[in-house]
């Protein structure tokens, strides 16, 4: 018994035709312009939809549980939440304790994982390089499908390691054929600029990105880029968010030197103006890298429309706004008479394919291949997802998303699938929205019913990372 | 009745994934993991091969005629010669005589195509954008299929423009949403360095190349960058060959400006030592641009990796190097005494889909589906053939290339199709071949053997530029 | 019997010392903490005053007399404004009439040229570079000492030649160790804008500078550059006036090549919003090129500041706006209905000491010395008029000027002395004043007081160009 | 009693002219074509020679001495022989020991300079920017007369501050008129590879500078660049060495940075391949940064020419490379088994002046006067020496050099006055040579003959920066 997509217009990376799709053992098994339904056949009326391939979200921080803080949305939530966004499948964090071994760490993040909706992956973040970590490395790769490390060069103290230790754990993964991500922003002088505004009494949320300067996210991503370029390896750059970033990451492209990046819709479609917002509202755009000054976003266009950035994920890290009335109890409220005690981070992995067809394809007049390449087929290439994820190909996992291209509707919290009350986004008028979801065959999004469980997502181990 | 291609790896612009075709009525009716052949139905077992569209080569001059010569191809040579190369489409350029109507130009140019042996489409030369000219773009692109314009920064008192009528042509070709093509080398400058060059004396081929140096390339993409940026107008660079232009492009392209470039195989894989060769050897090179210094090859190639390049087109404008025995008496032996006389351009229509393969996948290690973009998609889109040419979709033309990546051959003259005695590639050893192609779900190259004919071939409307 | 100047601050373009100078015979023959006067000596009290060597302005257009215009400052009106400014030394460009030759076109200017107030030296302008003009040149630079040659990329159909022409002529140059200035704007296409602007009825003042953009400057100085690099000759680029023909400069001298720029004080204190001015006003700033938006003049002061930029020269080139109630008859007002038909140029010569004071040291913390370098040694040195002008050294032509940096006043048309009946800074307060000038150890101004004559200046043969 | 230098040719930073000068009371007191000599005035004949302003060489380590080794050069031996190459004032870097208060550090210092044989001037390090630290700049700038700082970005464990500390420094140094000094090399990044070499037993002397790669310069300095803008502060980066490095400065200053650079003879005539040189022979190159490859010295004499550096100093910092028969036990020897124990750094102190001349003057066409301004003037300037220092005004002081600039001769070691047994120019053939060098008026080299003494050098109080 098969699944049969009718009467859409089928758009890849590379392709946008008319065509019906036949979904069968969780794969697609035809393509055609008709194909007729054979008895017990589910049948899907794509008229007037564009049939895409599931989106992939390579950034994402689900139920992260630390001594100061944990996340609001848990896997179950969280991959709900990205499925009613059309994302079909998201890569994860999975950041060890200190001092736990990274094999330890991933199995509590299995266990944790375990009740996802849609299909997940892992990767792993190393916080030092030493020889005992280098160690555990292949067995990662080669064992546990985790081709990619993320490594920090913000927060000195607890996340960050020294450039010594980059060098090192670049020149390891690329013995590897993993991908090593950076978080890049040089935590030193930024500590030195919290310090600063921290003795002076300046304490408000606007201060978060005050001493997160654009200049210094440039910087480190500049420097990434030189270690990894003398360890020989790949780099990727996560939530990229500034024009000196791109610039280096453009330069580095030209010479030859194998560097992509990701930037996030909230960097496109926002500006730093959010954080003169009255009170205390700044809080909900507490983030790292925060929001920009006017000028970064059109730029960050321009990197997508030129190919210099290849992928757009979320860094879905979410918190609530207020306190919960239950349950847990962190929220931006924390930091209300210090921005340094805000939890850093937001949510957004709903929004992504919506917004960047509104931002793509409707406002910057991107092609549809090229909205569905930066958000799903280049991130399941570059993480060693493609072909199973990313395109809708006979063979693939039959991932797919049904798009009206043309219903008009706003971005609203109060709507949204998300356990965190508020919305980056909140307001935005789109074009453009998810109608229908399947993951490995099966629908599991219908309009705005929700027809998945908890626990049919599967782990996806990845193979070497490929070209975007 | 059907024909069915069985058990081979499909390759497109974003996918490589076990497929089997069938095509029927000249188009591609369905992929599928496996489709069982029906009564009557041709089938090809594709075992082992690489399952690709149909190659499509944006730049060639067939039969082309002059008072002063004429290339040896004409339709039905050269378009034979590009089907056993893998190439199903090729869109030509129509050059007007001096002062003759465009409208005029593109029938006899018809004429011509008429002999065909794969799909063609025309591209318009401009020798000038005075308002009469202006007033016959309209036609050529709603009517007659056109879309493109192209032309020249070089050969002062024949072909060359001004900037000022460059300017204009932008200009109204963007107004039809039609791109223009510009050969990009300063004319009166290197009319100067021959002028000197002739009254010292300074006569064998390899000075052809001398009074052409790259700064000079670089220095017309720059400009026809800015006036191009002025007009508000999309451009194409036509064979682009150097560092310093592909500098320029991507410049542009990270500023956001919509610049796309082509460049062609002999610039990717041979130098100006070529010139250096004994006797007038060196006359089987001069084409304009000349081949260039070593290291400008490896930096093309890095443009064509990162993006900044977007296709790959041979400029076939070909010429015999002796006279040939009988029939047409132009050759490159016009020049023995003055490369002024050397009829400028060479052959290559046959060899750039095995070349690049070579080139770009086993050398470089691009990803087949980058290949097939820059030999096919890319060209097709940028110049309205997409969707029914340049990819393998249901709906697509059937117009298909089964390739084995893995055998090993030498290119030689003595057993290729082109009416010219030589090939600029003679002897370099490729892995990668092609072993059959179908023009709209018809058989014509079967190995070494010929299964077409002349006037197969079509005319394609182009409609207006798409995305690369 | 000599003159003496006690007690002033001595600057120069590496000093900045207390000190006493004698002059002697038309020369500075002494430099002491403190010289006694002798009998007879004539004695100027410096206190308070800074001791500059007499600025030179190396760009000119004095008793400019075509077919079409005459300008309104003769030789005589011309540099007597010139010495109220503080400049001792211009070298104005000799245009030959259209196929005369250089020789007579140098005579006619010297016959003009002779009832100069201040010494004079002449560049030679170039409408052609065929040979029989090239043959011409040897004579100019060694007997003549005209040692510098001036072609236009733009102004097609009068002064404009092509880039062969640039090129042979820059070769040329080189040979005989002259400089080679280019108006880089790029003509052809000015002329499409401009066809285009009478074509649609856009005929007011503004329309001069829409037609001229900032990127068609830019474009022709980058192509300049490139046509200088393969003639292997050095370059000047007169009147530079954008941020992109100064990235242009910059990029080339770090590549090491020997390119050099002036800009005027109209594109480091003014911005286009003067073609906005009601009526006919923006007439009064039609000159070429342009003002250009705001952000460029910044820029050029950054270009000053690190040295991308080595000279500041007026381009001197009066018309009165209002027809003059005697005498000539052009003016501005030939052009009230007709942008094109605007006389081309403005005063400037006698405001640009004071302005740059203003400007470099007031207002962008410029060392004096720099103030110096920019207005009158870089200027002698890269005009072959070095030592003799440019610097106050013992043996130096006796050409100072006393200036109080702490004077305030305010530029007035009414109070200057260029025939013109406007300036382009009318209002502009400024800190710092020419207080009394030198030329050859001659008193010719005091105050407001004019001591000069017409014809005490002397025609200086220059050498070749030095460094700046 | 005056001193009278006669009949030389004075250059200056601007000037290049035939001039008599009176020395008197230390200072220069006369400049003028003629000065005739009075009774008892001491009367140096300077026909034929160029008469300087002595050199000032900004970057040496004279009798540094540390737990783990001591330079040979005491500030006796380093300041007689940088005095007979021309130099008539240094600037050392004193450096404290760890924990160390500034003054106290300054007092040792001071004890070691006492016996110097010309004036000298102290930069002083910091090891750390803790808020003790900061606190005890402003009283050696405003009470020492040291108005410089130095850190160090590499040499993690002993001198390396981080980015955090880096960042306050240069606050701190600009609120004081101050100028910051960095070392720029990646210094974990560094330590890395030199982790690897060691575990690998790459041991020998080239292994120094296969650890520390021209990238891991480039880097340092874009990120000292980027901190110094934040902090809005000026920079100065020492012993810059690579074309990466250059190309940061340079776009910095293009943006209007205000940042400076000086480089070394050792970078701008060796390279790499000195350390291939047989045995043990390449520890005699070993210092910080290493010899680059071909083609950074190129690169860096075209920043010098068109001003992006505007230095040229020495790092002059001597260790014998055989162990001395008697005195002091530390030379190149104790690193024969392993790089990481050889003392860093190299002798030069002498040779710059006439190395300049060729390099600058002879090769590069520099003019005398550029030549000047980077070894005296700008360095003056920059570090608050001027007008004191650094030029030949009256009222300077009359440090002076007599410079034969057709005698030829070669470096030798065995000629030299440092005490150390290497050149690490031995055998480069030079014209131009000292002659004859005062220091505020006296006569303390002649020709090859000492007429100096130990202590008669003082100490020079700096005021703050100004132009280069």
């Amino acid at each position: 018994m098969a699944t049969l997509i009718r009467h859409g217009r089928l758009v890849t990376a590379s392709d946008d035709i008319p065509a019906d799709l036949r979904l069968e053992g969780g794969r697609v098994v035809a393509i055609a312009p008709s194909l007729p339904p054979g008895p017990g056949d589910e049948v899907h009326d794509a008229t007037g939809l564009l049939v895409l391939p599931g989106a992939v979200d390579v950034h994402t921080h689900l139920e992260m549980v630390t001594p100061r803080m944990a996340t609001i949305d848990t896997f179950e939530s969280g991959t709900r939440a990205a499925a009613f966004g059309g994302t079909t499948t998201v890569i994860d964090y999975c950041t060890p304790a200190r001092g736990q071994g990274l094999l330890a760490a991933l199995a509590d993040w299995h266990r944790l994982a375990e009740r996802s909706c849609i299909d997940v992956a892992a990767h792993m973040c190393l916080l030092d390089a030493d020889s005992a970590t280098l160690q555990q490395m292949p067995a990662l790769v080669r064992d546990e499908g985790v081709s990619s490390f993320k490594l920090f060069m913000a927060y000195p103290g607890s996340l960050m390691v020294d450039d010594g230790a980059l060098l090192h754990a670049l020149r390891t993964a690329a013995g590897l054929d993993a991908l090593t991500c950076v978080h890049a922003e040089n935590g030193p002088a930024i500590q030195a600029l919290i310090e600063d505004a921290l003795a002076d009494g300046r304490l408000a949320p606007k201060f978060h990105a005050a001493t997160r300067p654009a200049e210094l996210e440039g910087e480190a991503v500049h420097r990434a880029i030189c270690l990894a370029g003398l360890a020989g390896a790949p780099l990727y750059v996560v939530h990229l968010s500034t024009a000196q970033a791109l610039a280096a990451v453009r330069e580095a492209r030209g010479r030859g030197q194998r560097v992509m990046a990701e930037t996030c819709p909230q960097y496109l479609f926002l500006t730093d103006r959010e954080y003169a917002r009255p009170g205390f509202e700044g809080a909900k755009f507490v983030m790292s890298p925060p929001l920009r000054e006017a000028g970064h976003p059109e730029t960050l266009w321009r990197g997508l429309a030129d190919g210099s950035l290849q992928a757009v994920a979320t860094d879905h890290c979410s918190f609530c706004y207020e306190v919960p009335a239950q349950g847990m109890r962190y929220s931006k409220q924390q930091g209300v008479a210090d921005f340094t005690r805000i939890p850093n981070g937001a949510p957004g992995v709903e929004t992504r394919l919506a917004l960047m067809h509104e931002g793509a394809v409707v406002r910057h007049g991107f092609s549809l291949q090229r909205w569905v390449e930066i958000t799903a087929t280049a991130p399941a290439r570059l993480f060693g997802l493609y072909p199973r994820k990313g395109t809708l190909a006979v063979g693939s996992d039959a991932d797919v998303v049904l798009f009206d291209p043309a219903e008009r509707w706003t971005i609203r919290a109060a709507e949204h699938h998300s356990l965190a009350d508020y919305s980056l986004f909140e307001g935005i008028e789109l074009t453009g929205r998810v109608k229908k979801v399947f993951v490995r065959g099966q629908c599991i999004v219908d309009g705005q019913q929700w027809r998945g469980r908890a626990g049919q997502g599967q782990f996806v181990k990845r193979g070497p990372s490929g070209h975007a």
